[in-house]
C-alpha cells in the first residue's frame, strides 16, 4: 500500500528509483595473541598499503567527477596512515603485546578520534572523523571482510543512509538519483552535495528511514521534502506525469535559454548568474546567462598563499570581462572573515564571526589590500562592462568611505598614465538588514543594488546559515525577509537605481514570482537554474505577481508564503 | 594652554580631577647561579606565600565594594600559586638548574602563558593573561620591588592607564573619579566597569595618553569622549558650571524619584527597572522603578550547579512579586545560549553563539526545562503582578509553542489543585530584526512587547556587540535600529497593546525625548538611571518629540541622530 513518509526536502527534484541502502559493515573484531609479532606488523603494513590504493583511486576518481575540494578528504585520510602517531603506534603495541592487529588498530583508532573529538576546535572535531573513517577502512581489510563497494551501484538509484559524510559522498559513482537521510538537515553536507550534483534529497526522516527495504522502487520529491513507498499504479502514473512535465519544461526552458526572459505583459527581467572563477564563465555563458550578477572574488585570495598582486586580479577579472563583452560583470569586492579565512591574513579568532570584522569592514581597515584590488578592477574594467559591488555595508559612511578609495586609486592609476575604467557603476549587496531598513537613504549613494539573500536572512532571523540546530528557523521565504527586500526595491525604485537579488532565492524557480511582484530588476543565480527561471519569468504576469507578493507579505509564517507561492504556479 | 584630545566616549558624566597613572613596573631580573638552591627554594615559597595574602586581601575588598564577579579573579591568581605545575615547577627548575627564582618565575611563567594563549579557547587566552598578572606579581616581590599600590590613591583621582584588565579594577580604591585609557572601546572591560561605577570614562586615546602628566588638572567628558588638558580658568569655569548644572538635575530629580514620568502635556511614560535577581529589588525600588520591565532569571541558573527546582524557582520569583504588589513585574524565561553558558547543560560549542540555539528556542527544544519554569511561574504569580515574557522570538509559532505550554503546565498545576495565578500576560521581547519587521503580526498574539535594543542592534547591523573590532559599527542610536523601533511601536498601538523597551538604549537619558516621539509607553533600565529618565520625560513635549523622532527617522548616519537629539535638549 502506498505509504508517504514525510522528512527535510533538502534540494529540490522528483524521481522515482531503486534504493540501495549505504552499508557501514561493523567489522568484527576478536582479541587473540599472536606467536609472531614481527609477522603481524607485516600483515598490518600489507593493508595498510591496500588502503592507501583505495584511498588514492578514490581521490582520483572523486577529483574527476566532484573536483579538489571533494578529493581533499581523502588527501587527509592518506596523511593518517603516514602519521607515525596512528600506524607506528599501532607498530609497537603489536610488538609490545602479542595481540592480533585488529584489536589494536580498533584501540588505537578509537583512542585518538577521542582525543582529538575532545579538543574544542571544529577541525580537530573533523579530522576525529577521519580518523574513525580510515581506521574503519584498515579494519575491514585486517579482517578480510569485503566492503561495500559504492561503485557497484547503478545508476537511477536512491542512496538510503543513516547520515552521509564527505568521505561518503566522495564516493558516489555517477548516476545517484537521489539522497534519503535519517539525520541532517538543509544545511548537512549531503544536502550542500545534493544541489551540487542537482539531485532531490529527503533527509531527517529520522526512525521511519528502517522501513525501506534494499531494492524496493520508492518515489523521492525533493519539493515537497516526502518519500513514497511501495507506491501504487495510479501513484507511480501521476509522479511519471509530473517527471514528464517537469522535463518538457526543462526542455523547453533550455531551448529558449538564450533569449531574454520577458513576462507575459512585456516587463524584462535580467537574469544573471553567480560565478566564482573564471572557470564558470562557459557553463554561465551555456545557460544564456545576460550579465554576470555576482563575481566573487575570494579564490584569488583563496587559491593563494600571499595577498594576489594587482597583476593577478587584473589577469583574472579582464578574463571574465572580456567574455561577456557588453554584458554587465558585477565583480565583488573581497568579503573574507564570517566563514572565509585567510592563512596569510590577520584574521583573529571571533566569538561570532558572521557579527565581527568580515568584507568591506576588514577592507576598509587594510587601505591599501583593498586598494590593490579596486586598481586592478579599475584597469581590467576597460576591456568590458564593469559593475563595483561593496559587501556587507551597514551604513551610509561605508559606502562614502569605499568610494573614496576607489577615486584615490583611479588618481594613482592616473598619474601612472595607465588606462582604466570611467565611471564604472558602484552598488552594494544588501544583506545587514540595517542597510535594507535605510536602503532609501543608501540608495541615494550608489548606482545599483543587489540582495543577498543569505546573508540577509541569517541576520534578520539571527540563525547561522552554516548552525543545524537553528536550521529550521533559517527560511529566506520568512515573511520578514520578503518584507525588506519589497523595501529595499521600492527604494531603489524611487532613485531609479537598479535593484537586483544575487542570494539563493534568486534561482529558487518556485519562488520566482513572488519575487517578480516585489519589484527586483534583475535576478542572478547559478548557471544550471537560469533557463528554468527564464521559463518561469515567461510565465508570469506582472499585475498578478505584484498582487501574490502583497498577499505573500501579509503571512505569519515562511509555511504560508511557500504555500501561496506553490498554489499560484 | 588648553588643549582637547578626542577619544571614545565609553561612560557618561563629566568631572575635573587629578591625574594618576596606574603603573605597571617591569621588574629587573638578572640571572645569577645560586649556591644553596634549597634555600632559593624556600626564599620562592616565603614570597608565593606573601602573594597569596595580597591576593586574599585584594579578593575581599573587591568582593565587598564590586561583588563576587569582580573578586572572582582573584581566585583565578589564587588557584596558580597552588598548580603543582606552575610553582612546582618553578621550585624544581630551581633544584635543577641552581638559576636564582627571579629568571625561573620569569621564564615558567612566560612559558605557561604563551602555551595557554597558543589554545584555540577565549577561556584560557584569559587565563593566559592572568597568570602573567600573578607571575609579575610574584616577580616584584621576589625582586624586592615595592609594588604600585592602588589603595594610595585619592578620592577624586582619574586613573590614567594604558589598559585597564579586570585585576586592575578590581584593585580600585573607593572614590576613583574616572578613567582615561590608551586602548578600549565602548565594549571593553574598563568601559563596562566604569558603568557599573557610575564614573565617566573616555577610551582609546591612543598614543596621546603619553601627554598627560601625573598630578595635574584634567576635564573628563564621557559624553563627548573628550578629555581636556591644561585647561585655563575660563574653560575650568565653565565645566565647573555644567558640572552644577547637572547635580542640580540629578537632585531635583532624586527628590522626585517616586512620583509618576508625565509629559509636560500630560502623556504618562512608565518607568520600570531592570533586575538580575532579587537582590537588586530594593536599589530598584529606592530608585522609584514604577515596575520591573526586565527579570532576568538566568541567576538561577547560573549560581547553581543542577537545573534549578521549580521549588527554587517559585521562591525567587514569588520573593519579587510580593515586594512590588500589584505593580507589574515582567519576567524574562530563560534566555541561556549565546555569550551565556551553563556548565550542566547540553550547549554544544556553536560557531556563532549569537545566531545558534539560544534562549526560547533551547527551551522549546527542551519543554521539561521550560515547563519547569512555566510552573513555577504560574504558582508565583499569584503573589502579585506577574507578567512573562519569551526572549529571542523571530516568528509566529515560537509564540505559539511557547504559549501552548504555558497552557500544559497551567493545566498540570490545576489537576494538582494548585493555587496558580489566572491569566498573567504573556508577552515577547522584541530583539531578532525579523520580529520587529513583522511586529504586525506577532502583536495579534501578545499582550504585549518590550524591545531589546542591545541584540536587536547588534543583529540588524551584524555587528557583534562584544567585538571590539565591529565596536564602532555597534550603535543602537543607528537609524535602522530606531526605525524598527518605530514600526513597532506603530504596530503594538494598533493592536491596542503596551510596548516597552528594556535594552540599553532605554536608560540613555540623551535619548528620551526621542524614544517618547517613537511612541514607548514604558521604558526599563538599571535603577540608577531611573531618576534622570523620569526628569527628562517631565520636560518632554509630546509633538515636539514626535517630530524630532520623525527628523531623527530620515538621518543617514547614528552621529546625526545624536546630535539631533542633543541639540533638542
Amino acid at each position: 500500500m502506498t505509504q508517504r513518509i514525510d522528512g527535510v526536502g533538502a534540494a529540490p527534484g522528483l524521481v522515482i528509483g531503486q534504493a540501495v541502502l549505504w552499508r557501514k559493515e561493523q567489522p568484527r573484531v576478536k582479541s587473540r595473541k599472536v606467536e609472531n609479532p614481527n609477522r603481524e606488523v607485516s600483515r598490518l603494513e600489507e593493508e595498510v598499503l591496500r588502503a592507501k590504493e583505495q584511498l588514492t583511486r578514490l581521490r582520483e576518481s572523486a577529483r574527476e567527477r566532484m573536483g579538489d575540494e571533494e578529493a581533499a578528504i581523502f588527501d587527509a585520510h592518506l596523511a593518517f596512515l603516514d602519521d607515525p602517531a596512528y600506524v607506528g603506534e599501532m607498530k609497537s603495541r603489536i610488538l609490545d603485546r602479542r595481540q592480533n592487529a585488529e584489536v589494536i588498530c580498533r584501540d588505537v583508532t578509537e583512542e585518538m578520534s577521542q582525543m582529538l573529538a575532545s579538543l574544542p576546535d571544529e577541525y580537530m572535531q573533523a579530522r576525529a572523523d577521519d580518523i574513525r573513517d580510515v581506521g574503519h577502512r584498515l579494519l575491514l581489510l585486517l579482517s578480510g571482510q569485503k566492503p561495500f563497494d559504492p561503485s557497484l551501484i547503478q545508476p537511477g538509484s536512491v542512496v538510503i543512509a543513516d547520515e552521509l559524510a564527505p568521505s561518503d559522498t566522495a564516493q558516489f559513482p555517477p548516476g545517484i538519483a537521489a539522497m534519503v537521510t535519517a539525520r541532517g538537515s538543509k544545511t548537512a553536507h549531503a544536502a550542500i552535495m545534493a544541489r551540487t550534483l542537482g539531485i532531490p534529497a529527503v533527509l531527517g526522516l529520522g526512525e521511519d528511514l528502517k522501513r525501506i527495504r534494499e531494492g524496493e522502487t520508492i518515489i523521492v520529491d525533493g519539493e515537497n521534502g516526502s518519500i513514497t513507498l511501495h507506491p501504487d499504479p495510479d501513484t507511480l502514473d501521476q509522479s511519471r506525469e509530473r517527471i514528464r512535465r517537469k522535463r518538457e519544461l526543462w526542455e523547453s526552458a533550455l531551448k529558449k535559454a538564450d533569449q531574454k526572459a520577458v513576462t507575459s505583459d512585456g516587463r524584462r527581467i535580467q537574469v544573471f548568474a553567480n560565478i566564482g572563477s573564471p572557470q564558470d564563465v562557459d557553463a554561465a555563458l551555456k545557460n544564456g546567462a545576460e550579465g554576470i550578477g555576482l563575481f566573487r572574488t575570494e579564490f584569488l585570495y583563496l587559491e593563494n598563499d600571499h595577498w594576489p598582486t594587482e597583476e593577478e586580479q587584473f589577469q583574472a577579472y579582464r578574463q571574465v570581462l572580456e567574455s561577456f563583452g557588453d554584458r554587465p560583470v558585477v565583480i565583488r569586492t573581497l568579503d573574507i572573515g564570517g566563514d572565509k579565512d585567510l592563512p596569510y591574513a590577520d584574521l583573529p579568532k571571533e566569538e561570532n564571526p558572521f557579527l565581527g570584522h568580515r568584507a568591506i569592514r576588514y577592507c576598509l581597515s587594510h587601505p591599501e589590500i583593498f586598494k590593490t584590488q579596486l586598481r586592478a578592477l579599475l584597469r581590467a574594467g576597460v576591456h568590458g562592462n564593469l559593475w563595483i559591488m561593496f559587501p556587507m555595508v551597514g551604513n551610509l559612511s561605508e559606502i562614502q568611505q569605499a568610494k573614496s578609495l576607489l577615486e584615490e586609486a583611479r588618481k594613482e592609476l592616473e598619474n601612472q598614465g595607465l588606462h582604466i575604467a570611467r565611471n564604472p557603476k558602484t552598488g552594494i549587496m544588501v544583506e545587514v538588514p540595517g542597510a535594507a531598513v535605510i536602503a532609501d537613504v543608501l540608495a541615494k549613494e550608489v548606482d545599483f543594488m543587489s540582495i543577498g539573500t543569505n546573508d540577509l536572512t541569517q541576520y534578520t532571523l539571527a540563525a547561522d546559515r552554516g548552525n543545524e540546530r537553528v536550521a529550521s528557523l533559517y527560511d529566506a521565504a520568512h515573511p520578514s525577509v520578503l518584507r525588506l527586500v519589497r523595501q529595499t526595491c521600492d527604494a531603489a525604485r524611487r532613485e531609479g537605481i537598479l535593484v537586483g537579488m544575487c542570494g539563493e532565492l534568486a534561482g529558487d524557480p518556485r519562488m520566482t514570482e513572488v519575487l517578480v511582484g516585489l519589484g527586483l530588476d534583475e535576478l542572478s543565480m547559478s548557471a544550471g537554474t537560469i533557463p528554468e527561471v527564464k521559463e518561469r519569468i515567461r510565465r508570469v504576469q506582472t499585475d498578478e505577481a505584484r498582487k501574490l507578493a502583497d498577499e505573500v507579505l501579509v503571512q505569519s509564517t515562511p509555511e504560508k508564503v511557500r504555500y501561496l507561492a506553490e498554489k499560484s504556479r
